[in-house]
């Protein structure tokens, strides 16, 4: 059992995936973590599988924590009533859009309560493509980013509490102001969200036939199109200020493309499209590389390989010999045949060694 | 050598990462190719990698089949002009559009013109992140889509010699008329193409640290933005009545997320969200599965590894050793921390008796 930031007793209501992740990570500290949530079976399997015991009434209970991991519509209001009945608790909350829920407290509490001086926003960005209790696991958090959104009177404790949640669940801790978290959320989560969403719904209504010549770019493009829409229209609504900004600036440039493909031989139209590439390209090239570090160039060569159980692992096992590190990889499959590409980006200092290497072993190799 | 289907000898003209790779692969059946290319240079590279013997002018050549591995600009003007050289061959071009080449085609030669029963319009999908001859392999094709477009006037010939050639080079290959290939493509690819670099293009002004909360999400929807602007100037040009209707979809359905998004507290907003965000579901579901076979439902799960040489091989020997097959596999690295998440995709059938058999060995499963 390893040593924790945290004291508790931990008090976490809702028993979601995150909810429930959350007192699990905790347990593995020792933490004393109440679970409390309005469906009695999430509670029940939450208990049930180690996130922590029961909310009991009866208990005179005075967390050191609440972390309310509800639903961002109600997140607002179980924070007010969770800060005005534990009147020595810190309380967080981990909804994924924050200036909706601070605007809502303040009208709540009344904007110079001194309740709020126990509130830090947060909002830990993992899983969100499972959901329910019976998903959840301590590790969730693991390595990925939790951001700490202070208001002007959160206090010193409520932040230094906050931060020891994150830590104890090994996060990486941003901290960002609410205003500024939801510019980057709606930029960078809901953005491609809805792009990806109008892209996938284009296919809707198409002829299979042409679904087949369907490759990795447009699977990549679309996968989170398969979001839950429940959640994301609590999100998209709660961040609606910021996203309408930016998909404003994406109707200017669609319009743009409009007008370039309506008189593509006209002067000036391939101009227009080249500069909409360009903007892409410089775009995507300022996307943070792995481990937060600087966006870093990678090469990438893709090897042939059967598809059948233990290749992958044999050409990897076999890399792993050599000593490169495998920096990303992709599986490329294709249509009617049983042989799959396996595609992968390693530093460029080891790329022409891993390829004779690879060659002497009998893989083939495409650069 | 296998046998072949193409007697030779196969002229290519145009040596880039298409022309280079279809050389190397017919040579790797025995067959004469011959290879030409305005730049010199690139056609020495393509020569030396053994994609092919030099062009030689003096040489009175009567090819099989002459494939045009042009740009798009020029396909055009190139088969016209092979057609007109050598009136015993077949004539296929390779580029990634299909009408407008036709188009051009018929005005040049007349569209009556006998010429054209030679010619096969055709459509490797393969390559497209990369280019130039030293990137060529002779099995860039393997089990790639290979789409042929005969028009009402070519050859039953014509099109079995355009057959020979994508079999030889073990593509799969696919019927479509002109019109339905760029109705397809426009949709599978331009699309997807320009709505990326439409995401792409908004990160382009946004402060760093807000791109340090990017995510797997932004990564994937992005990673096409990347693609090569001269190139696709081209291609969007010349399909631009096609994606046009496309792309005027997708701008109704963003008018109508920016008129929900402008009051997200009206009657009905949180309906259309829904709505939106359900036909992105709905659409994505239709992309077919990989070997071309129906979309078919894999379950996720994700384990935890150290990000160092060796780790995922060894994970994936085990996971081959219990004798599951691995269908589609994701790296999810983190900001800050050296550990990664290994996302496997399996069979629903497999997965309780796979979660069971590496927890057993060690392995920290998130499902």
């Amino acid at each position: 059992m390893n040593p924790s930031h945290l004291l508790g007793p931990v008090l976490v209501l809702g028993s979601g995936l995150l909810g429930a992740s959350i007192g699990l990570g905790l347990r593995a500290h020792g933490i004393d973590v109440i679970v409390s949530d309005p469906s009695p079976s999430a509670q029940a399997v939450a208990v049930d599988i180690g996130a922590g015991r029961a909310f009991d009434v009866s208990e005179n209970l005075a967390p050191e924590l609440v972390v309310v991991a509800a639903p961002p519509d109600v997140s607002a209001t179980v924070v007010a009533a969770a800060l005005t009945t534990y009147p020595g608790a810190v309380v967080v909350d981990i909804a994924s859009v924050k200036v909706a829920i601070a605007t809502e407290l303040a009208a709540l509490l009344g904007p110079d309560s001194e309740l709020l001086q126990r509130y830090v926003g947060t909002h830990p960005m993992a899983g969100r493509e499972r959901s329910g209790p019976v998903a959840a696991r301590g590790e969730l958090f693991n390595s990925m980013p939790w951001v700490l959104c202070a208001s002007e009177v959160s206090s010193k404790h409520a932040v230094k509490v906050a931060h020891s949640l994150a830590i104890d669940l090994n996060a990486v801790v941003f901290r960002f102001s609410p205003e500024e978290h939801d510019s980057a959320v709606a930029l960078v989560s809901h953005l491609p969200q809805v792009m990806s969403s109008l892209v996938a719904s284009r296919l809707a209504e198409t002829p299979a036939h042409a679904l087949s010549l369907a490759g990795n770019g447009l699977r990549d493009v679309t996968r989170i199109a398969a979001s839950d829409p429940a959640l994301w229209v609590q999100i998209l609504g709660a961040n609606a200020p910021r996203l309408l900004e930016i998909v404003k600036g994406v109707r200017t440039d669609l319009d743009r493309l409009i007008n370039t493909l309506s008189a593509p031989t006209a002067p000036g139209a391939r101009l227009d499209l080249a500069q909409l590439m360009a903007e892409g390209n410089a775009g995507q090239s300022r996307i943070p590389g792995k481990h937060g570090g600087p966006a870093q160039q990678y090469t990438w060569l893709t090897v042939l390989v059967d598809d059948k159980p233990g290749q992958i692992a044999k050409l990897l096992t076999e890399i792993g010999a050599i000593g490169v590190n495998v920096e990303d990889l992709r599986l490329d499959h294709s249509a009617g045949l049983q042989v799959g590409m396996v595609e992968l980006s390693v530093l460029p200092s080891k790329r022409v060694s891993l390829v004779e290497d690879l060659t002497d072993r009998g893989w083939k190799v495409i650069l």
